[in-house]
This record gives C-alpha cells, sequence and structure tokens, in this order.
C-alpha cells in the first residue's frame, strides 16, 4: 500500500474519492430523527436530504462511483434508497460503532483496493453548507495540496461565536507555494501547530479574539500513504486491519472480516488517533458558510424569519408570538399550528409526536429521548 | 298571566321548571371550541359536556319535560343530539342574539305556556359545579323561597380573589324565615342592596375584604308571575312580546313569531334590563364550589397536576417542563405529547388544528379567532 503516485492519474484527478461519514444517531433531531432515521437522512431544509446534498456537493469532484458512505448495518438500507445513483457496494455498514478513527481506516481501505495511489476527502454527512462553490474551491484546494505533499489537510472554520462544543485548530505558519499565485479567492493553507480539544469559554473567547484558532469541522483530505503511513505509526492495530480490508475484494468477504476485526478495534476518534499526533497536517479556511446545525434552534439560521422572527415550515398563525421554530413534518393529518404568545419556543410535528420545547433548553433532548426509552416507548425511539 | 297559586301545585313541586340558557359562542376554548361548538356542547371533564352535565344537576328537582334549553338556531341540532332525554319542542333556538333579557322572557314564556302557576330556575349551561349535592340544595331552597314570596331568588358566589371580570351583588339585611331552622348546612338568604356592574380593580379588592359582595353567577329563581310583574314594570316592550309568545301552542307558531318578534327587541342583558332595578331580589350563597371556566387555564383548577404541576390530557411525557395544560382532543392520529423545559404553557391539539399558548395570553384567544377569520380560514371558525 505504498504510493505509486503517476502523473497520468494525478493530472485526470481520477485518483480522487470521497468518503462520507454518516453513522449519526438520533437524538438532537428528535422527534424528526430516530435510531434508524438519524439526522443525516433528515430533509430539513431543501428537498433533499443532509446525506443526499453532502453527495451532491461533492459529484463535480468525484464521480458516484467514487463516492463511498460508511454508516451503520441498521441503516444500510435507508442510505441505498436515498443514494440510487451510487454503487450499491460503496454504501457500507460498520458492524457496530468504534468511533471515527475505524471508519477512517475502513474508508481508506475502500479507496485503496480501488486505487493504491488514491486521494481521498473524508466529509460528514450532515452539515450545512451554503456556498456549495466555495465549498467545492477549497476542497479542490485541499486536494491538490494532499496530492502535492505527503500531508493531512484539513479544512478549519473560522469561530463566530466562543464555542465549547467544537474542538480547534491551532494555525501556525502559511504553507509555502499555496494561496499567494495572487488570484483572488485563492485558497491558502497553514501549517497546523495542534489540535485542541473542546475547550472551557474563557479559553474559547481568547481563541476567538485571537484569530489563530479555528473549528475542526470533521473535514480532511489525504493519499491513502500518508493516511497509511500515520495509522502504521500511531496505531498499528487499526492499520494492519485496514491493510487485510483493502486486499479483500467484493462485499460479502469484506463484511464478514468487518464483522470480525470491528469488535476489537479500540473505540477511539481519527483526532485523537492520528491528527492530534501527526505532524504533517495543513489546514484552509472553510468560508463557505459551515454549519453543523446542531440542534432544533440553529435551524432558524438557515429559515427566513417573519417579521417577529418565527421560522415556521407547515401551516402557521400567531398573535404575539416571537422567535419560535415551528416545524409540521405530519404526512397523514396535517393541520394548522396557532400560537398565542410563546416566546422562543420549538415546536415540531410528526405523525407520532409532537414536541414543544424551550429552544434554551434544545441541548436536553437527549434527556428526553433517554426517558422515552425508560417508558418503554421503543416505537418513538 | 297572573299567578294562581295552589297549594296542590306547589307541595308536590309540580310547577318548577328550570331554563337552561346555553347560547355561548366559541371562542374562549379554541380549538375545542367553535361557532357551531360552543364551550356548552365540549366534554372537557368527565364524560359529559357542561351542557349534559348542567341537566344531569337538575334532574332530582325538574323532570326533563319541565327543562328547557335556549340556544341559538344554528346549535339546536346539536343540543338536542345531546340531550335525548328532553322534549324536542322544549329546545328553542333563538333567531338572532338579543342577549339575555330575551332570552330570560322567552324562558318565562315557555314556562308559562305550561303553568301559569310556574316556578323556574334560569341557569347557565357552561359552569363547572364540583359539589353537586350542596347546589341541588341550594338550589331547591331558592325555589322554595321564589314559591312562597314574590322574589326573584338569585345564587351568588362568596368571591375567592378580586375579580374584574363578573358583576357583584351587594348584600343586604337576612330575610326573615330562612336558613335559621337551626339544621346544619341550612340556605340563608339576604336581601340583595344592589347590584354592582364589573368593578375596577381597587373595587374588586375591597370588594373581597368587605366581605359584603358576591359574584354574580347567573343564576335566578323567580315565578312566572314575578318575572312578568318586572318585566312590565321595567321593560314593557318585552313583556308584551313574552305574553304573544305564552300563549302560542305548538312549536312552529313560536318559532315564526319569534323570527318576526327578536329583531325588534332590544340587546340588552337581564341584570341591566331588570335585576338592577329591582326591589325584590333576594340572594343565597352558591358554596358548591362554582367556576365558570373563563378559559383554558381554569382548566387546571379541575385536572390532577403531576408533581411538576402540569395538567395532561392524552400522551403526556416531559422534562423539565412545569405549569402546563396538555389537552389532546384528537380522534384521528392521537401521539405522544412530548414537553421539554416549556412553563405555563397551553398545549391543545385538535383533528384540524393544533394550539401552544403562553398561560398568561389566554384572553387573547379571541385575537387569534379574529385573525383567522382575517386570514378567511373559516372552517377553523
Amino acid at each position: 500500500m505504498k504510493a505509486k503516485t503517476t502523473s497520468r492519474s494525478r493530472s485526470r484527478n481520477s485518483n480522487r474519492y470521497v468518503v462520507i461519514m454518516a453513522g449519526g444517531r438520533g437524538e438532537r433531531f428528535w422527534p424528526m430523527s430516530r435510531e434508524k432515521r438519524p439526522k443525516q437522512l433528515l430533509t430539513l431544509l431543501g428537498n433533499r436530504s443532509f446525506l443526499q446534498q453532502a453527495v451532491d456537493r461533492v459529484l463535480p469532484l468525484a464521480p458516484p462511483e467514487r463516492i463511498f458512505v460508511i454508516t451503520n448495518q441498521a441503516q444500510v438500507a435507508a442510505v441505498r434508497r436515498q443514494l440510487p445513483e451510487l454503487p450499491r457496494a460503496n454504501i457500507i455498514g460498520e458492524p457496530c460503532g468504534r468511533d471515527t478513527c475505524a471508519a477512517v481506516a475502513l474508508g481508506g481501505a475502500l479507496v485503496a483496493a480501488r486505487d493504491p495511489d488514491g486521494v481521498f476527502a473524508v466529509l460528514p454527512a450532515d452539515h450545512v453548507i451554503p456556498d456549495v462553490r466555495r465549498f467545492q474551491r477549497v476542497l479542490r484546494a485541499a486536494f491538490d495540496v494532499a496530492s502535492r505533499q505527503p500531508v493531512i489537510a484539513t479544512i478549519g472554520i473560522k469561530p463566530t461565536e466562543p464555542a465549547t462544543g467544537y474542538g480547534y485548530i491551532e494555525l501556525g505558519e502559511p504553507l509555502d507555494g499555496t494561496g499567494d499565485d495572487g488570484r483572488p479567492g485563492a485558497v491558502r493553507f497553514h501549517h497546523v501547530r495542534r489540535f485542541v480539544e473542546k475547550p472551557d469559554l474563557p479559553t474559547a473567547q481568547r481563541y476567538l479574539k485571537g484569530g489563530r484558532h479555528w473549528w475542526n469541522a470533521g473535514m480532511f483530505v489525504w493519499s491513502v500513504s500518508t493516511l497509511m503511513q500515520g495509522l502504521e505509526r500511531h496505531c498499528p492495530e487499526v492499520a494492519r486491519a485496514a491493510a487485510v480490508w483493502a486486499g479483500l475484494r467484493g462485499e460479502r468477504p469484506l463484511l464478514s472480516r468487518l464483522a470480525e476485526d470491528y469488535p476489537c478495534l479500540t473505540k477511539i476518534s481519527i483526532d485523537y488517533a492520528l491528527l492530534e499526533k501527526a505532524d504533517n497536517v495543513v489546514v484552509a479556511e472553510g468560508d463557505f458558510g459551515w454549519d453543523d446545525l446542531g440542534a432544533w434552534p440553529a435551524l432558524a439560521r438557515h429559515l427566513p424569519p417573519d417579521t417577529a422572527g418565527n421560522c415556521a415550515v407547515g401551516d402557521f398563525l400567531h398573535v404575539d408570538a416571537a422567535g419560535n421554530i415551528v416545524f409540521d413534518a405530519r404526512t397523514k393529518q396535517r393541520s394548522l399550528v396557532a400560537a398565542l404568545g410563546v416566546k422562543d419556543s420549538i415546536i415540531v410535528l410528526t405523525d407520532d409526536a409532537v414536541l414543544v420545547a424551550a429552544k434554551s433548553d434544545a441541548q436536553k433532548l437527549k434527556q428526553l429521548v433517554a426517558r422515552l426509552a425508560e417508558a418503554g416507548r421503543h416505537e418513538l425511539l
């Protein structure tokens, strides 16, 4: 699995692949999201699911046969239904969750099996990216850098608030030879000084002020060889498994081997396992309006508000209500939703559940889902 | 229509009638209540509608054939469906709304047509009366008084708060010969000094403290002759019409005459037209837990709350929600209602509408209904 880079494959970009990580759980957008219908499969904005939009965005960079989706076994069928344009075998269900290190290694193996000289992007399935053209330009630049040099090219997001829920990437010196061609909008890379785990609020405030720390959005581009070298050095156990996976042909042998190997792998994120230890990471700014849409209140950033700041999807009417998010996703018995005087609430309706929540408590939705589980309401999980 | 009181009819109480006033509109309990399904027809507490409960309560005092219901034409069919035990002709729809003076006069005429010596109670259709036995005892005492003397016997409610939404009855001297027989729970009457219109808050606070002012709950008992004499003196126009109505036999002649007379009658309440001017009004305390259930928040007084003070009818689960009223009246597609963090809200679900309201804004529900009308949503009115 050593890189045998040929100028031919590079010049045509036919060695470029995309691995979409679609293993999310279904809690933060309950009752829309469920165990078998997590956020990435939901269509909350526009008329395509987050996953479908993630695929749509990379189609100009890689054809369907070079796009992989890694999900869990329970969701494979739903993912395949949403993405009929992708070859069935490109959608792989992990036998159990082993965090992102195993999933990224699996992605690398899938790419390596097709092209040992492959360069691939790892991208989340459930983010919102308003400026798709800019995203594609930044991603293409990351592919270029990772094709030219043995680096891990990441995309960081300039903070707009002192968020404590993200990891941060600390910028080092500019990377020579990028972004300095003088063209407007050129993508400039920096060396990464270090990855920082989720900080406390004072630290996050300092980062916001300092301007040298960007959010880690979980987007990475690397060649198969760069990834594998990193894994061999920092997680040899995973590297060995990935090398075996890359040598298998056909879906069945792979799935059967994954079922054997996965339970033995350490549950660890790629950030902890590799990125924090690597010294060859570079970062470009992801200035394309990125939003990871962490919970219901975030939806308001992408829906047109009425004059009172209510964002509504569905038949909505109100008196003196303000700052609410109303989402009627019922298919069987839709009806008017009327609000009177309520402020900063979330009102969500599905065919089998109604949620009324205070925006300020949106982070506690997990507790509500846990309460449902305790109450044995498995049909609603 | 002069009273020809016979001791025979009195002793058997066979001259006792009840007229239930069921002309309310459908705004304060929207979306449950509608123009064609006003509050009195709703089943919000127990398994009988307010109107059905109003009839149930008086059955020990008067058989169905001596109970009349006065409603409006649009609601006659629904009222008859709810009260199959009443003779059809006892349920009369007014051709148009002319406030309570006309309705009471119509009630008097209906009774007079059966028994010129009749004594009858006028009672609202949409109140909550938890202590039915006490109510019956007080009402029986009012019948007794109004049978013995040419007085208007009303039932007042001792205030529990400085309410500004009710009229008040100021107590005078005790009425000789009532309540002084020494039995526990005997019903004592007072002369009424005067009726007071809805007061401002300082006045209401003074009333509450003083203990000489009771709420006017709109319950009156009088003989046909006492009512007619009062009307002849204070509203001769209405008295003349009522005398004609009392002389008609059969439903059709009456309805056709009402259609002719009603539009010409003054729109005025019986309080303004008669009670405030009369000098023969007596009052007993209605100490039976009366509640006129003015709006959604009042429902909490009659539903068992959970430990967080949420009152729920339907499948309800919450985390950190408190003081809410949840009412799921859907018949077609019921579902869980989950609340997260919301406080003091009203959540109501019907098959065709969802209401989420702040309790503190419940009085503004009329505005919401008006907004629906403006928006042409007549199917929801």
